[in-house]
């Protein structure tokens, strides 16, 4: 038998942070890891803290001064001063997430929440490969 | 039946490295893939070489620019100038990683070591959620 | 019965990148996750724009503001001015991947590569740990 790994899709508003705890939560069941793969390389899945949503303007604010927008240095901007920083963004912040689950439920730590952080300036639908792998007996 | 991966806690000193390779290897056995889930948004589980504690005090230096403390564009300093900061490093550095093992054995690279990244400046307990997934037969 | 995980080494001509999709595609059957582990703490796996090879240039450009070579702050300079500077760009860019498979096949993004990056000056090779992992049926 070939399974499937499912895939979610997230509308994105532009650059910024989609809480999607919830619904990562509702596609899952048994107990061992939870992988989720983002097929796109300018934009991340993270987990950070859940409650301020200062945390966040502040990580903005970090990872822009990392990769600017509209570098001079840069040499791809096809599609825009936002592209490269994009990719870089995504290389430091990450594309993927494995998240321990117990009885179906996600094993985060008080203060944890998954995002969805698009790195792009503009709208985007952003897919997400879900797997799930069961623990050792 | 119902798993529960196995949880460990580990006491920091504050800000600094803490080798936990020994302890992870000590709650192995089997084959496949070992999961380590840090459950916190201000400290990191790296690996890095195991050998020189300059290559550590070098890696203070240099996150320490990316992530300064009490930076003044900061909007989150609830707890301090360290805080913010201290969720910059865990989305730099990471809180999880996926070792390799064989017969309960971790598969590391001769300098590779497992290390508990406190990013805080004050003591904490953190709280390590290890889970053992099978290689497929 | 003990599994082996597959290994395979990678020549590189020094700092810079090399495409390995097709290389590890090559390994794989099954449906599932693939685990890419880098037994070394001075080089990256990573996933990137596939298409444009600028955007590789921009990345070493901005990874490189982050981890100079031959900071004058290192107290870590055994092997050169390129040492430090590795490690904290493997921290940085990573050193292991996770990637959905569906019979056989890796499930990336049209335009998601996975490239070895080498971070030090000097030719090397370098170690990856294949494991495959089932889904949960």
């Amino acid at each position: 038998m070939v399974t499937m790994p499912k895939v979610i899709e997230i509308r994105t508003p532009g650059r910024g942070f989609t809480n999607i705890t919830s619904q990562v939560q509702a596609e899952l069941s048994g107990s061992g890891l939870c992988h989720l793969f983002l097929q796109h390389t300018s934009a991340s899945l993270i987990l950070t803290e859940n409650a301020s949503p200062e945390v966040r303007t502040d990580l903005e604010t970090l990872i822009g001064r990392a990769a600017p927008d509209g570098d001079p240095a840069y040499l791809h901007d096809d599609e825009g001063p936002d592209d490269m920083a994009a990719h870089f963004r995504t290389l430091l912040a990450g594309h993927e997430l494995s998240l321990p689950m117990s009885d179906g439920r996600l094993m985060l730590g008080t203060w944890q929440g998954v995002f969805l952080w698009e790195h792009r300036a503009h709208p985007h639908r952003r897919r997400i490969v879900i797997t799930q792998l069961p623990e050792r007996q």
